[in-house]
């Protein structure tokens, strides 16, 4: 049976989340709906998130809205993956990292058909009137073609900025975690290419702090701040039992470098 | 087969609304619970997200719990409306609001009988020991006069504070929501009575403030501030990318005037 | 049915939680998962939880994860406890208060059956390559003994601080909720021990505060503070319609005196 997974940055206290499931129920009231996260902070770091969760779910309809412009000419969008897994979501580039996860992007379609919407289209939610019945009726067993037509052309975001030089490392911040850890753009083979080991310095706009790159948060024990190649495969630095987003500053950007 | 939604005030982080979970699987293990928000801010705020929530997800059992008065006279009830669904929770203005937007209320009943409660009833946890089993026993097909006594006197909130004149709206604010967007008691037909269009100047208790009525966030692109009809048909005040609510301050009160 | 239920540190706001839940679904796709907490502030704090939570859920499987030795040397166990449910998580002290809510523990395992986690071990994600999927095939039935070897030495935390005598209660804070509730370590027989009723002076590290011993949330109303007997049977001071732990600027010890 078709799965449906569910990623947002609605939040975790308002109604968004809770009425696109009631949607979702209505329409394909026997098809369970996996909570990725909905907590997402931006167009880029849903497309993070989506690459780091999707590989570990069934296989199925992956709903997901991050939507600034929505409402606007931005298009609405069904991507397939190479697994026959479906992406459903706004044409802003939050889609294709989650499908490349998946093997990569083998078409899209473009959600035209107002039979499947909602009868009142808002222009402020269209996660409620739009993607949500979008991906129901896909998980009922709609034909990706009766949705919309073909389109050939999705929005990609560039690549986030990383630099490797021997013994320094900058990188882009994606996200910071509940925890106040900092998750880079840079992979562990960038790491593995800078090489960096041991006692190293991460500069940020807040300042230069000794770090230690190693393997497991305890490994910051006494040090204060641990470099490691996070769950994700990107590199990350977090402080164990603290938030090193705290003591970083929040950074966009970090340096690390060989001390 | 029955279906049951859950609000309530309980919040993201604790085990609250996971033990009425619990309670629920253990009275009616095969029946689907859809949470629709855990973050309600007030009684008001829950009976907003009642109405603009319920007429999406499916008729059933509507658990609802924001409940200052717990362990007090207050009743507890269940509120039948004209669809059909039955609403669970404290007899505090709480639920009407959700069945006006099912068609109306057409009974309610006390919950009187302790047959349907948890062997014991604490005075501060009535979602655990009180509404919870209610509703799981009322989806299992338990009649609803089994569950107590008629009553006819349920109590209702005064409506909230909006003023309509020519180029002038002034109205309560019901909540902010996790964007930051600020939501008004105003209706769109409030904001047409009073003839707003174009540029507008907001107003709350930290000044005054250039905005724009639009459609859709991107609206605000360049001029900060956008007054809207949001998805439930009310007023709303957002900033693209950003928080109106830090702009205007976390007003209770806003007054939109003519440029 | 088996059904598993879910508690964690990973907060409401990242994938963490939903990646578990599509690890799970893979491995066990009809298996029901109920989330009881996410917000876990500490290994106490989530031992307090489940004691005051499993109870009230069915049997099962009951995945727990609040790992801060994750990668380290500490073990990965299952837990049975008396009434058959059984407790994934690590070994440091989190599972055992909730096996003694369910009447006390029976046996443990180590995990140690590599046949029994996802196929690469990551050295910070348990929950996703080793707790959930240990949790989902205990749900299918597979027999505890398959996934590793008897242990009978399970970490045991420390009892957490509290002292009674005629008219004074000193005890530990054992976490703050959502409303701003603090629970305390002392339960409703030290109160009673201490022979405190009525109005009390409610003493920590920011000064004293008047309060009066009460029932309901309502009791605080015009007083400020109310010392009741939670939900949980454990002492707790909340202010009605705000946050006691703003007034009493989160508190690791509190002292309650007879006024």
């Amino acid at each position: 049976m078709a799965v449906i997974t569910f990623s947002s940055d609605y939040g975790p206290f308002d109604h968004y989340v809770g009425v696109c499931h009631g949607v979702i129920a209505r329409i394909a009231p026997n098809v369970p709906v996996i909570d990725i996260a909905h907590g997402l902070r931006s167009i880029r770091h849903g497309g993070v998130v989506l690459a780091q969760s999707l590989p570990f779910t069934p296989s199925g309809i992956h709903l997901a809205v991050v939507d600034p412009g929505v409402g606007t000419a931005r298009r609405a969008v069904v991507v397939v993956a190479a697994d026959g897994s479906m992406l459903v979501g706004p044409d802003n580039g939050l889609l294709p990292p989650g499908a490349d996860a998946l093997g990569g992007v083998v078409g899209a379609f473009e959600l035209t058909n107002a039979a499947y919407r909602l009868e009142r289209l808002s222009s402020t939610f269209h996660g409620r009137d739009l993607f949500a019945p979008a991906a129901a009726h896909l998980a009922n067993g709609v034909r990706i073609e009766e949705l919309g037509t073909r389109v050939d052309d999705l929005v990609r975001l560039d690549p986030p900025h990383v630099e490797v030089s021997d013994g320094e490392l900058r990188s882009e911040v994606l996200f910071t975690d509940w925890y106040g850890n900092v998750e880079l753009a840079a992979s562990g083979s960038d790491l593995a290419a800078a090489r960096l080991t041991g006692d190293v310095v991460v500069s940020t706009a807040a300042g230069s702090f000794d770090a230690t790159v190693g393997r497991t948060f305890a490994d910051a024990v006494g040090i204060g701040l641990v470099v490691y190649v996070a769950s994700g495969s990107r590199v990350a630095i977090a402080r164990n039992g603290g938030s090193a987003a705290a003591v970083l500053q929040d950074p966009d950007e970090v340096t690390i470098r060989a001390k």
